[in-house]
C-alpha cells in the first residue's frame, strides 16, 4: 500500500541495531519491530539520518528495509533515500518499492540556497526516481542549511503530485505549521500530511498548531504516540503533563552527534535493542554522560513508570 | 573594578528596552537593574547579541552601558564589542572602559574556520583593543558558526593574558566544560571563568561539569541564580527539580528569532520591562505564540509562584 | 546631484591610501582622485569591501568620502554603507548624503538565504535609509555567501524605487546580465543600470551581454575605461586584445585576501599611491608574490606602455 | 603498480562521455584515452567531481575505471572515491583497486570545520579503507568549503603513511606550495606528490612554487603537459607564452556549474569525446555562450594551432 497524505500518528525514526563487532544485529531489529507496534506506531522510517545509513553496504540496507515491511505487515515502511547523485537516489528508491515500502524520503542536499534552485532540486529527484513513488520532503535546515519557506514547501507540492508529506523539522517551526495550514484551509495548498522530527522538542505545540503525528526517534516511542492520542483526544494538560515530565530527557538526547548514542543507549537500557554499538565513525558516551542519562531516567520514572529500568 | 577568573554566579543578559515607538526606554532600564539586583546578579553583560545592539546609535550603546555601570555599583558589567571592523571594537571598547566597564566581550566573525584563523583573530583583536582590557570569549557555534575546539580556546587563553573568561555556548558542550577543566587539572591551562549561555538549555548539567554560573537572558533570572546556587551548595535534585519545571518556557525562548520576542513579552508581563517593543527588523509574535507562552506561565506558576503573573 | 539608473563608464572602486605607520595618506587619495579622472572615470565607489572601510573610524570614514566628493566635482560619489545594523547604516547613509555623495551601496549579510529573506532585507534597508537615496545592489555571492537570482534582483528593483543599480560580481554571471536585460525587453523590469565587478575577470564578454561598465578596483583604471569604450564603439577585437594582455594580473589581483595586496602593491609602483600599506589585519605580500607581480608586469609592458614602471 | 610520492607530469582528470540518450560512450573513453596518452598523460584520474561520479551507477563507475584502466596499461591510474560514508568509499576502494588501479582520491565532506575534525575524519577513511591503498587528499575549498591549513596537511600526511600525495587547488593557494616545500626542506614533512588543479588557473606560477604538475580537466590538456614540461626545462617566458594564449579559455572553462559544459563542448569540437551531453542534472550551455566560446577558441588558434578547429 503506498503512502499518501493521510498518513498520521507515529512513525518512529528507526535506527539501525549492530552488534559490538559491527554486524547488524537481526534479531535487536525483530524486537524493535515488536516494540515499536506495541508503542502504537502507525508506521515506521528507515534509513534515515539517524540510521546510519551511509554506514552500510547496499544489501544490508535492502535486507534491514525488507525486514521492516515484513515486520509492519500492512503498515507503511517510509524509506530515506537521499543520495549526493540522483543515480543512487533512483536505484534505491526503485529497488525498496519493489520491495514493499509505502514511500520514500528525500532530503535536500546542502549545497541550495535559493528558492529555485531548491524547488528545481526536487523536481529532478522525482524525475529520477519516477512520479509513481510518493515521496516525503524533509525539512531539517538545522543539519542540512537549507531553508525553505512555506512558500517554497507549497511550490514542491503543487509541481509534484507524488509529493504526500512533509517531515517538519524546521526550528523555530511552529509558525511554519500555522502558514502550511492556513493555505490549505484558503484553498492555495492541496492537502499534505505532516509529521513532525526535531526530536519532538516542540512535540506539544506542534500538535496543537496542526501537525498530524510525529516521525522522530526519541527512546520512549510510546510518549510520542501518547502525546499525539492526547492531544487529538483534546486532552491538552495531560499531553503537556507527560511531555513535560519527559523533555529533560528529550532535551538531552536531541544534541548533534552524541544524540544517536544517548537514544541508543537509553534504547538498549530498556531492551529494544541488545547493543548500543555505532559503527564508526560514532560519537561515544563518556562515564558522565552516561551517568547523566541515568539520573534522567532515574527521575523520569517518578512521573513515566515505563522508565524504571 | 576589572573582571578576572574568579567571576561567577548570575550574569544576566541585559535586553534592551524600547517604548513602543523606538526610543530607549531608561526607566525601564533602571527597573532592570533593580530586578537583576534583586534576582542576585553578581554582575551584568549588555551589548550581547540579545540586547539589539546593532540597532543602537553609538551614543545610545554608551548612554545605556553608563545606566548600568552606576546601578550595577562594584558589580563588574561586560560590554559585547563584536564589531565586522577592529577599529569600531576599540573605539567602543576603549569608551567602555573609560566609563567604568570591567570587560568585554568578543565573539569571533563568521567567516573563521581554521584553527590558526580562529586564534589569529583574538590575538590581532586584544592588540586592537589594548593588553590592558580584560575580555571574555564567546563560543557560539550554533549563531556564528565558528566551530572552536578545547585546545584551540586553552591556546587563545594562554597567548593572551588579558582573557579571563568564556562564555560557553557550544551545543552540544557539556564535554567541552570537563575537557578545559581537565587541562586546568592537568596543568595545562591556567583558571579562567566559565560562564554558560546557550539560553540555560543545558544549565543543570553545566553546573555540574564545572561551570561557575550562568550569563544568558532568560526571562526569569531568579531561577537561573538559583539553580547555581542550589548545585553549588550541592542540593543536586533541588536544583534539578527547579530547572525541569522552567524547562519548557527555558526550550520556547531558546528559538533562534523568536525568542528575543518571548524573552521581551515575558519580562514585560512581570514588570521588568514597560514594553515588549523591539527596534526594526525584529520578530513579532503571533497570537498563537503569545497564547503558548501565557499557558507556559500559568503550568509553570503551579511549582514556581514567581510565575503568578 | 543623485546617482540614476543611466549611470554607465567606469566607476573604480578606490583603495584606502595609508602612510606605513597606519594613518590615511590625504595626499596619495587627491593622487588617486587625479589619476581616476585622467583615466576616464565617470563616477567612483569608497568605503567598498576593498576600501579597508572597518578599519576605519566614523569621522575617517567621512574625511574621506568628503574628499572624494570635492575632486570628483559633478561625477557621481558612491559610498558602500554596508554594515551588521540598520541604524549603523541610516547614520552613515544621511551623513554622506548630506555631504554630497550621488547614492550608497548595500551588501546583503551573509545569513541570509532564501529569496524572502533576500528581498525583505532591501526593503528594511531603504525604510532605514529612506526612500530618497538612491541605491545600488551589491551582488556578490563568492564573498557574501548570499545568492540572488535574477527574479530576486527584479523583485527589489521593482519594490524599491529609489534601486537605481546593480553592481554585478555574481560568477559564473554572464547568463544573469542576459536574463536581467530581457527582462527589461519584456517590460517586466525596469531601466537598472548594471556595473560589473569580480575584479574585471569577465568584463571583456559583460560588455558584450549589456553591462553598462565597470565597477571594480583593479590597478589599471585606464583598461578597464578601455575595454567599455571600445565594446561601446563595436570594437570587440580590439577590446580583446587589450582584455587579454592584462588578463595575467587582473587574474593574479583577484585572489581572495592577498588581492587587495596585490592592487596596492602595482597602484603604488604606478605612483597612484605612495605606499602600500594596510591597516591590521592585512595580508602581506612575500618576497616571492611580488617577484611574480614584477614579472607580470614586465611582461604586460610588451603590450600596454603604461605597465613600464 | 601503485601510486607514490614520485608521481608528476600531468594526470588528465577525465569526464565522463555519454551518449545524447544518456547511455555511456564508450568509443568516446577510447578516444579520450588515446587523445590523453598523445598529449603525454603520465596518469589519469577518473571519477572526479568533473566526472559526474553522483550520476553513475555502481557497475558503470568499475566499467569506466577498468576501460581506463586497460587503456593506460602501467601509467597510474586514480580514482575518486569521495562518498557520504566510509561504506560505500571502502566499497568502491577495495573494488577498484582489485581492477588495477594505483590508488584513490578523498575530498573531505563540506561539514568539516577545525583541524581536528579534518585530520581525524581522514584516519577513518584510511581505516575504512585499508592502510595499503596509497591515497589523495583534494583540497579545493571552493567547491568543499572546507579549508585545510598547511599544518594540517602535514598532520595527515605524517599521520597516514599511505598518504602520497596532494591535489592542490586551494585558492589563493601559491603560498600553500611554498610553504608545504619549507616544510619538507626543513625536514618537518616528508616527501609527498602536489599535483595542481583548480582549472590551471594558476598552473604557471604553480610549478615556479614547486607543484609537480597538473590534474585537472581543462579542454587542452596539451597546454597542461606543455607549460609542466616547459617549467621543468627551465623554459619560463615560453611557459608563460603558452599559458598566456589559453588563459582567457581556462578562465572561461573555470565557472562553477557551466565549466563541465563548457569542458566537453570543448572536448567534443576537439574531437576526443562525440557528444557534449552530460546526464541529468547539468547545465547547458546557451546559445550566446556557444559563441563566446567558438570566438575564444578563433581567438586562441592564432597562437596555438591547436585550436583551429
Amino acid at each position: 500500500m503506498l503512502l499518501d497524505a493521510t498518513a498520521s500518528g507515529l512513525f518512529p525514526i528507526a535506527p539501525t541495531p549492530f552488534h559490538p563487532d559491527g554486524r547488524i544485529d537481526e534479531a535487536s531489529v525483530n524486537t524493535l519491530i515488536e516494540r515499536y507496534l506495541a508503542a502504537g506506531a502507525t508506521g515506521v522510517t528507515v534509513l534515515g539520518i539517524m540510521g546510519e545509513a551511509p554506514k552500510l553496504e547496499p544489501e544490508e540496507s535492502l535486507a534491514i528495509t525488507s525486514r521492516f515491511i515484513d515486520g509492519f505487515g500492512k503498515l507503511p515502511v517510509i524509506v530515506g533515500v537521499s543520495a549526493p547523485g540522483f543515480a543512487a537516489m533512483r536505484s534505491l528508491a526503485r529497488q525498496v518499492m519493489e520491495k514493499g515500502a509505502a514511500g520514500v524520503m528525500i532530503a535536500p542536499p546542502p549545497a541550495l540556497r535559493t528558492d529555485d534552485q531548491i524547488t528545481g532540486y526536487y523536481r529532478q529527484a522525482v524525475e529520477a526516481i519516477g512520479t509513481d513513488v510518493p515521496f516525503v520532503i524533509q525539512d531539517y535546515p538545522l543539519t542540512l542549511t537549507v531553508q525553505m519557506t512555506p512558500k517554497v514547501i507549497r511550490q514542491i507540492v503543487e509541481e509534484n503530485p507524488s509529493c504526500v508529506m512533509l517531515k517538519h523539522e524546521d526550528w523555530p517551526g511552529l509558525e511554519k505549521i500555522s502558514t502550511l495550514r492556513k493555505f490549505q484551509a484558503e484553498g492555495s495548498l492541496r492537502p499534505i500530511s505532516i509529521l513532525t522530527g526535531n526530536g519532538a522538542l516542540f512535540l506539544d505545540f506542534e500538535m496543537e498548531r496542526g501537525a498530524d503525528g510525529a516521525m522522530t526517534g526519541y527512546a520512549f516511542p510510546e510518549m510520542l504516540g501518547d502525546v499525539v492520542r492526547l492531544q487529538k483526544e483534546g486532552k491538552r494538560d495531560e499531553a503537556h503533563d507527560l511531555f513535560d515530565a519527559h523533555l529533560p530527557l528529550v532535551r538531552y538526547e536531541q544534541q548533534q552527534g552524541v544524540g544517536l548514542a544517548t537514544r541508543k543507549y537509553v534504547l538498549m537500557k530498556r531492551g529494544f535493542i541488545a547493543s548500543d554499538a555505532q559503527r564508526k565513525p560514532g560519537a561515544a558516551l563518556t562515564d558522565a554522560a552516561r551517568a547523566e542519562i541515568d539520573y534522567l531516567l532515574a527521575r523520569l520514572a517518578r512521573h513515566d513508570p515505563r522508565a524504571r529500568i
